[in-house]
């Protein structure tokens, strides 16, 4: 068979095989994205379902148009985006199988082969990998401890003025965790207008605020339509469910339904409703506010037991939300190497040299705090860093 | 913002427009693919719900791997594929949302922009509108009512030797309700191997058969591997779940997964569940033999009013089995025309000239006989008929 020219170049991560051996559940495993699934909804589900198939019946197992369930179009806007100060209408919003969906559609809509697109170093890795499928060169942008560098960035939009996108994660940044300072989203908003670049704001982790407010979104700074905005209920609500939105101008958001049309249809009309009927039957501030009890107490214990045993010498992101945080190592160690030793303790992390589109570094590593409960996480902690003691 | 190429060729269509209209309830239907929704098992989906949440827990809302649910798979496998003489593991098979998940998938896996496909004459207009968000340039092979004429097909195969697959509907064809001939789809099988071209078998309506026995897939002649296999729940359970799936050689499989991966990373852990646990709970044959009897009855009665009513120059496909039949006017008709026409009589049907790849004929039509009840069926046949008198 021949394949694509996309398709010859795909190859299997590295990290995904080794990954595969984290399923042993004696393992320790700060390496996942997963949320914590002792707070999912479980009951409140069961009964919604019930609830849906009574009251709409067929509706509800049917066909249902491209963009959304509308009662969940609304809902989104009225409780997730109105309240942060995102102004629209539901014709703003496509309803998309989790952001996943929507970074990928952005690939499709925006990338020809060879393309320039412009992101943060390092980003999340199933954007990359997203962004890659479509041919994508990468420009990477340095972080400080306020997120993207903005002087970094204006330099790289003068040498390549035919960048197709901004690619930003301001909230809890994957897999950083650093939060974008308010000066530079303003300034991200402005650059948006000013070199007519569209910026793809992705804010899976917005919601889970650890420390202090919720800072505004750029989107909330968008006057001229070139902010992109993708959300998630993957770590509100559940991932299984795999529901997230793009919110943005509706002429936008009109080529991502195109997309979406010929992609898979719809999201599944059963999942949607649930969701809705959650958001309007329950309070998901009150849920979130669980999830950030439990989350805060996880993080506080990692950085306690990284403040402890951690060399010195290693610096690390104290997260003010989201789920990770990642940590510098010498620079000639490398982190994959690392992760094999570390599994013979029985302690798993991402080495973070994914996370670098263009590749090339190796010395740095990404913890997740908020899926093991926290006598494992004292442990795994305590684990990974007596063994990172061996090279300090 | 610019664009990608493909995006900016992109266009809504015009039937997509008209279609709307159909929204008003006072509107007879024949137009969309619906399945019957009066026939979803609703309260088992209800009392699976609870069943699945209170046995699996946290695991039924949680990340799950892409490849898909274990169980799903081997219930697929064994209920779905083993019995009608096709041969594999769980490994040979990738859980999808729908079947048109798996058609993008197909496109972006094999087509470079300009590449040529091989597509039946017509053929569905979901997969022709996916290939082409690709750049797909589309070689139309001409049928009758044994389906696609395969001496017409290796011509093609002849003259376009770079070709990258052949897509084909062989059981109870959209838009023509054509079935394939037994010596037929051996012959495709055959022709996979001399040629070494992939071909995508397409069978979203091969379970439901109205008339006859069963005829076996062309997979299940496959013997090198060439023949990709696109299965769907969506007509014999419920579209809703969007549940589908690929079986096809383990080196192809896994290539669709590392695209689901940056795509949408999985489908619905729940949703896959609920089919899972109906698979293995309860009989799908036995409900699907119900559907069967609903759609054979509609079906009959839709074919009693054209033989009464339409005009006999008129030629419609007798389909054996699935949702349509697809009726060929005087060539000098436009049944896009039409269409308008009908609507002013609250009746409505797809015009075919979407359906061929290279457009240019305008004078066919497709009537789904699934969605309607009875009497409307025959209201709304009556009316179609009545307006085509006019014109003969």
């Amino acid at each position: 068979m021949e394949f694509s020219k996309i398709t010859k170049s795909m190859k299997t991560s590295e990290i995904r095989e080794i990954l595969k051996l984290i399923e042993n559940p004696e393992i320790i495993s700060f390496a996942g994205g997963l949320p914590a699934p002792e707070l999912f909804p479980k009951d409140e589900i069961i009964s919604l379902t019930a609830e849906i198939i009574n009251i709409e019946g067929n509706e509800a197992l049917q066909y249902g148009t491209t963009e959304g369930y509308n009662p969940l179009r609304k809902a989104i806007l009225e409780q997730r985006l109105i309240p942060f100060g995102m102004k629209g209408s539901i014709d703003n919003l496509l309803i998309t199988s989790g952001s996943q969906q929507g970074l990928d559609f952005s690939g499709r809509l925006f990338i020809d082969e060879d393309d320039i697109i412009i992101v943060e170093k390092p980003s999340y890795l199933g954007a990359i990998n997203a962004f890659r499928t479509y041919g994508a060169k990468f420009v990477e942008i340095p972080m400080d401890q306020d997120g993207m560098i903005v002087e970094e960035l204006e330099k790289a939009l003068n040498l390549y003025p035919k960048a197709k996108f901004i690619y930003t994660i301001p909230d809890f940044h994957n897999p950083t965790g650093i939060t974008m300072s308010i000066e530079r989203r303003k300034k991200l908003a402005e650059i948006a207008n000013i070199y007519k670049i569209p910026i793809l704001e992705d804010s899976p982790y917005g919601e889970l605020v650890l420390e202090g407010e919720r800072l505004p979104t750029i989107k909330s700074f968008d006057t001229d339509g070139y902010v992109i905005y993708f959300g998630t209920f993957s770590k509100t609500f559940c991932p299984g469910l795999r529901l997230g939105y793009i919110f943005a101008d509706e002429n936008v958001i009109n080529k991502y339904v195109t997309l979406k049309q010929s992609s898979d249809l719809q999201c599944s009309s059963l999942d949607q409703r649930i969701l809705a009927y959650y958001l309007n039957n329950y309070d998901l501030d009150k849920h979130i506010n669980k999830i950030k009890q439990v989350y805060r107490k996880r993080r506080d214990l990692m950085f306690e037991c990284m403040d402890k045993w951690l060399p010195k010498e290693i610096e690390y992101t104290r997260s003010r939300g989201g789920l990770f945080t990642w940590l510098k190592l010498r620079e000639d160690m490398d982190t994959v190497k690392l992760l094999e030793e570390a599994l013979k303790f029985n302690v798993a992390f991402v080495p973070g040299g994914s996370f670098f589109a263009n590749g090339g570094v190796k010395n740095y590593l990404r913890l997740n705090y908020s899926n093991m409960p926290e006598e494992r996480i004292v442990e795994g902690t305590k684990r990974l860093c007596e063994l990172l003691q061996n090279y300090y």
